[in-house]
């Protein structure tokens, strides 16, 4: 087990980076989070959970959502029903691209970038009575923490500045992939991604990933080979097109929200979880990969 | 370590599936090969090569030579010069499209899709005296096997047909990231594509991958971050468009050839080679998936 | 003047063509056109109204009332405020396409696609109390018939099936070129589509394009010089992906619409229009495209 | 009639604009033009030839050879011949794009563009004896000047750097639309390019667009029809990617060449031909089409 004082190491080793990449700022709520923020946290498959710099504090998980989205539907649908829908293939294509939507039909290419997981929202509105409702309820019993909310703020600002998302629904919609109401879809896909959790909570909450599918309260979420599943998933499409350079340099399957939260999953071992808002081009977490690659290297453990 | 049964029992498992995929045929050379064949090898870290089926028949290598390419590659240049000419993410497209090189300024996506090999065979080309002579010298001696050789007769077929191969290097030469003469580049690459070997030659070519960099006869081809960065790219890159399903099926980094042969490495533990000949829609071996599927589930071994 | 004869003539010898198109099947309200219709229609700047065939009988304009949504935006704005929001230049895509606009940050590349009539639509929207009412208007007197109407059938059922074109309008919003609520702009620019004319009907509204820009009433509508660049961009861009094999063959600035109908124009002459419900490959009168080749060799009469 | 006066007028109007535009670089032996020539002629189907500015100086004429390759063409092969090879439509991406041809399965869109003008010399070259000597006998006597030439310096120049062709045409024959040598194509058609002719030449060779066909020596090239369809394909395809605005702004058929010049037609009337080395975004001669503007302005002609 990672002794604190390589927690804090990491996070000292990687403090010059501030200042290089890019805080999101496409909507107000999220530019104007204080770009100086670091933290990191583990918790391994025995439940220890670790952390240094800002771990304990919340911020916008945004697209890391798109993990709990998926979890929660193949809870709800059998899997080829979810794979009818979306494909498992990087995408090759900035995040909310359209162009790829149109030529291949309406499939995403993948769960993680937007259009996938509105198609995975779709599906958890098509099944669920109260999904937003739900999937608090989800995620708090998942890192055992009540206090876990939506920022209302970020999700009514997203909304506002939804035209994108929209667009790339109603063209889904055109091609069959996309059943409910748009704006209703958006509305619930916007408050997943506003969750506010900070880094100790999104690594326990994301320990069933490196624990064969099984959470910290010892609850089944997924099955075993589903949770080799979804690692792969994140392996190959969980940094938008950054995953190639993502693993090469860190090796763990992962995925980044534009929040600038990154989780990380060693499997049979640990559930990582580091948070610095400011972006790379790709729109990752800058010194939250190089925290994790200097964890890789210091643990020497990666999955390669 | 797995029991020769356990091979002959992927073996047989997949048979049934012969006959549901498609033998390349884009030339004469490769299209007579027998459909019926499949073989499975795998040597362990500790130099025990296991076989079943038609493991020890030599096939076309085709596009697993892209990882001896790159091999070679890091033992002759810098990585930044490396990385300066070829990217290391997905491509989201064909292996042998043009419309991205074209977007992205002549810079592959990665090393192994065609352009991205041509751009190593062109590295090669600049830095040695007889590329092809010293490729082969590699692989024999990688595998321990000097019988090892091109099959000329496929590569002049290959050359042949090379319309396409030769618009893609002319592609990166109009950009700048090509600069040896198209036409010898090519005979290279086509003859490296061209190697004879059988999936026990390959399995025990592979094992460094397996082993830290380190070969079956203990020495040191690359450094073991290397050996972690090349699994990297190879579970993210190395299956063409189909690197999501492989991960999500199979979990483990690989590489395939239309030859039907495919390597796949358990870090720390063993590399494999599968073979058969018919192929699916992205281009992978059908039967060989399957095989290491099974494999996967039957040992509980993969890297997620 | 052409004779009456010629155009009965020019009607019976594309007769034997029906059949081989394919009528507009996304709404049940086009879809249940009775699929022999066959229509010509000629006015001569002098006023003169001639017809053949089924002439007389009103059918669903579709995208030719692009021409007099671009007719009207041209008279409320200044036409470098038109411009900056949308292209003079073939899209070399299918008319649906958001492909091109993503790719170039929201800017159709003309007004006669999809895309561009949305900006357009958008455009009259920002300045007119009530668009819909204000372009029957327009149109009811340009062809001098009071008794012109929307088929509101048509118009809820393509706002029933909108999703792509709701699609474009949201993507452009997403790139700022969208400022009018999506919903409310669809809706209007579904009615001009739904616009119920005859081939005699058309004829006569479109004849100020063969005649400098006055109307039959001797009305003004747009300058000589912007006549002239209309019909340029007609010429250009007036048969989504087949204006060159349109200009080929017949050698007139032309719009084409899904409900088979298509107006062209020799300038200083006459302006034309034709109807037969099947469509070609490209989306355009199969028979109609042939009735103004026949035409335009008949007189030996084209622009070139 | 123009008056010479006339044409004197037009040069001085565009003079201001020299400065504006960008002399095409990618050869030398472009790049040492003086970017402050300016040149008009017209030639009447009467067989007048009048000018101003440096209209006698011969530059290089590049793709305005298109033209001349096509005529050729028109001569050598059956309409259907070509047509199955090459589209007739504008291509909606820029001139040297290799994105078009791959996704239509190696059929470039237009003759005009460099992917369209490979397979028409392509199709020469396998119908000719000599076909840089033929094109040589049939320009010259087209103007009736035997002093034209190739300009052997920049033909070679631009074979050196010919990268880019050689990808487009390498990609063709993967698709089976190239079937001769590509580096013996490539020279023809880089020859084809490199024809000096002065502005008054080139007026005098392209009457026979104004003139239905038949040349200055009274002798017919191609038919009736056929001119009338190649004036419609150089008003949609002729300016590459900027064939809507030109259209749009000067009102005729035209074809340009990144020496600066451009040529266009008005049927039934006369050829012109400007030159001003400084192009536009697009690739055409800024000052050129300035030009061409202001005297279809004065002369209140143009095909709209």
């Amino acid at each position: 087990m990672p002794e604190l004082a390589l927690l804090q190491q990491v996070v000292e080793r990687v403090r010059p980076l501030l200042g290089q990449g890019k805080v999101a700022d496409y909507i107000p709520a999220l530019a104007s989070v204080d770009a100086g923020k670091l933290g990191i946290a583990i918790t391994t498959v025995e439940g220890v959970t670790l952390g240094a710099g800002d771990y304990l504090e919340p911020f916008s998980i945004q697209s890391i959502s798109k993990v709990f989205s998926l979890t929660l539907a193949l809870t709800l649908y059998e899997e080829s029903e979810i794979w009818a829908r979306v494909g498992k293939e990087p995408s090759g294509h900035s995040f909310n691209s359209l162009v790829q939507v149109e030529l291949e039909s309406g499939i995403p290419r993948n769960p993680f970038i937007n259009a996938g997981a509105l198609v995975i929202a779709d599906l958890l509105q098509a099944r669920l009575g109260a999904p937003k409702h739900r999937m608090l309820e989800v995620v708090r019993k998942l890192c055992g923490n009540e206090r876990i909310s939506y920022d209302r703020l970020v999700a009514d600002s997203e909304y506002q500045f939804s035209a994108r998302n929209a667009a790339i629904a109603y063209l889904m919609k055109s091609f069959g992939n996309f059943h409910g109401d748009v704006n209703t879809v958006l509305q619930s896909y916007f408050h997943y991604c506003s969750l506010q959790m900070s880094c100790a909570d999104l690594s326990r909450a994301m320990i069933y990933l490196a624990n064969r599918g099984v959470s910290l309260t010892g609850e089944r979420l997924i099955t075993q080979v589903q949770t080799r599943q979804m690692n792969a998933l994140l392996a190959t499409s969980g940094l938008y097109d950054g995953a190639g350079e993502f693993a090469y340099r860190v090796g763990m399957p992962g995925k980044s929200g534009v929040g600038g939260g990154i989780i990380a999953v060693i499997p049979g071992d640990m559930a990582i979880c580091v948070w610095s808002p400011e972006l790379d081009k790709q729109g990752n977490s800058l010194a939250g990969t190089a925290m994790l690659e200097h964890l890789s290297q210091e643990l020497g453990r990666c999955i390669f």
